[in-house]
């Protein structure tokens, strides 16, 4: 077999992973202090670097959104930096004690918590991906490779040199941070077949990048990101409440997963609630896009079709429909989400309770904001995204999201009969 | 888009699988009772639907093996019914409540234990694989959808329906229980695919089977099965208990997983220890395939080669190599394990904590036979198979790994800044 630049680091990767997952706290705690620090030293590296990705990017002629999203100066070094501190001052999940029992035959068995092992990530255009995902993965005894964006790929070079330097002086095993630099095709679909060498893949980025490495690879995946959420406005809801939680999950950060889509509105409150609805999000310049009967009521919106109710539109826009209670809601929902996100405005306990049983998401929530499906905000301290499928973890991925277990199982000489 | 049997089964499954996921602990027991008692009642239709599958067998040329994992009896039936009346006994693990917290802004997580969804298992010629596989699915909440071998196929049919119409007599949604008749290659390709349907696909059979699903399949797969486990036979070790581990973990069933396939014997102890536990083997026949070192002490035996480090045998022989320490133990296993099951027979509790700390497998045991690797010996009470991935389970997949789990959100009108 030719050897090349994916073939080489991965296996560096599998070999540093068994020395990594050993490593205690104190070292992995030790070293991302160490790559904070080497961050703030070199802050001119890294931003000459971005320098270049940038002035390539305005060349290549990238939109000004994504020459925002590649764009770092020190304010963005500084939000990296604290995020380095802050996954140092989580606790480390590996060695945790999930359960431990004696069996009849005296047999112990421990499941302990243990590292993953080699996680590869495939990700876009955000530089601050890079420095996360490490510092994430390192805490939790994992190793990484990284595949980032050819738009990118002089700013991740000089943060990946400069973090695993400093992580590598500071005791990490060498081989353990491994950045891709080769940024064709070829390199991410050998990635996907490197099943040998990682344990997990995760994209993270558009649509179209997750669901081509989710369907095509060999490496266990976890599918993360796409969000077509709901919020469904029940007839006992306080409307005030309501139209404040779905202007919050609409307007407050339209790009991002947990964001709402589609609001649905029961009948026997859609005459009083839409029209105050549409006077909120008209304030944020919200494009509404109604079913017939929200039509009757509103008369001046756009009729939505059936691909509005499947799209995520991550943009200042919204589906609207009139549905005739919970029974229907939950269905268009269990029908057309994407398992992501999704909140009842409801005062009728009952119906609550219907809904978080029946709605099939990673994060049902009742009188809330959908915008809380997030690491920080559920309280894990950092998230390195969020899955939208139900093998291994759901919702935000967090440092225990990101172990594995194994069971110890101490004898005195037995054997089975 | 054409339908298909599997692409209109599939369908059934997912919408039975919402209805499923909500139903009492009481409904499904009710529904496992009464298949044992469909069974029971339905002995002959069974066992002459079997007597056409091995009718056939018979004319294909099968080997006695795999005519032997075909039969059928009562007592076999019998044994069915004892598994479908365990299943039936072991706790409901949906609803559990995994985790709680309250957020400062008010917010109340509730980490909540869900059926996984939709459910495929594809397996090869055993016909109580179908009755197994049901019964731990549809405890969990789960639909699962069932594709049998040819050789198999009268067997299977006869066995859903008995099964699934108890089942839906006694409440368990219609459509929630699907067997492919249509035993084509096609069909194993169509469930690999359908990813909009399917939470998992589980691959119960033999190494390339496994290896097939796990590469090529859109869904979320678990790798089972495949087991290169090792016994390392530590410088300390009491050598009686020593023979007593080996002889068990390769002669009680040297056909299934959990068997060691290399023995790994320090070489300060190897002079005293080899000539004993040959003579044990020999006892049973055991062919042994020794390392240069090996063969200075046991001068009889074949030459082992690295393919005999690579192999599972699933056979009465063993590979047996003489390492310098636990250092090479260590390494030789972490290099050609499958990750399934590996034991250590030593006194030095130091010795233990390192291999414990350092293999990287499902199980790790310190003196006792790896042949405990299993759901029933573990005390799960079933088990689906013993899963060789760090991916959401690893080990036996028993009612728990067979959830996933969502997260119910209430709040009283916040929204995030």
């Amino acid at each position: 077999m030719i050897e090349t630049e994916v073939s080489e680091k991965v296996k560096k990767l599998k070999s540093a992973a068994v020395k990594l997952g050993t490593l205690s706290a104190q070292i992995k705690n030790t070293a991302l202090e160490a790559m904070a620090k080497a961050l703030d030293e070199n802050r001119k590296t890294i931003l000459s670097a971005n320098a270049v990705d940038l002035e390539e990017g305005q060349k290549k002629g990238l939109s000004q959104a994504l020459l925002d999203r590649l764009m770092l100066n020190d304010q963005r070094i500084d939000g990296m930096i604290e995020g380095l501190k802050m996954v140092k001052s989580l606790p480390d999940p590996v060695g945790e004690v999930l359960a431990e029992w004696k069996r009849p035959n005296g047999l112990k068995i421990k499941k302990v918590r243990v590292p993953l092992g080699a996680i590869g990530i495939i990700y876009e255009a955000r530089p601050n991906v890079t420095v996360d995902s490490v510092s994430l993965s390192l805490k939790a005894g994992n190793s990484i490779i990284l595949r980032g964006g050819t738009d990118a790929i002089n700013s991740n070079i000089a943060l990946a040199i400069v973090i695993s330097e400093a992580a590598y002086a500071a005791g990490i095993p060498k081989g353990a941070i491994q950045l891709i630099e080769d940024t064709s095709r070829e390199t991410v679909e050998e990635l996907m077949a490197a099943r040998e060498y990682l344990d997990v893949l995760i994209p993270r980025g558009g649509k179209s990048l997750i669901k081509a490495v989710v369907e095509k690879a060999k490496v266990p995946t976890i599918e993360t990101g796409e969000g077509n959420c709901h919020a469904y406005v029940e007839k006992t809801a306080d409307l005030k409440m309501a139209v404040e939680i779905v202007y919050n999950a609409k307007v407050s950060r339209p790009s991002v997963c947990n964001a709402i889509e589609t609001l649905l509105v029961d009948e026997a409150i859609a005459a009083k609630f839409l029209p105050r609805i549409k006077e909120k999000l008209d304030s944020a310049k919200v494009e509404l896009r109604g079913c017939e009967k929200t039509r009757t009521i509103l008369p001046s919106i756009q009729l939505a079709t059936e691909d509005d109710w499947k799209t995520e539109y991550l943009a200042l826009v919204l589906a609207i429909k009139v549905v005739s209670g919970i029974e229907e809601a939950i269905a268009h929902i269990n029908k057309y989400s994407t398992k992501h996100s999704e909140t009842i405005i409801t005062k009728d306990r009952k119906a609550a309770e219907k809904f978080q049983a029946e709605i099939d998401a990673a994060a049902v929530y009742v009188n809330a904001s959908t915008r809380f499906t997030d690491g920080y905000e559920f309280g894990f301290g950092a998230e390195i995204g969020i899955s939208t499928q139900k093998l291994h973890a759901r919702g935000p991925l967090g440092l225990n999201e990101l172990t594995s277990y194994k069971y110890l199982v101490e004898g005195k000489g037995q054997v089975r009969v």
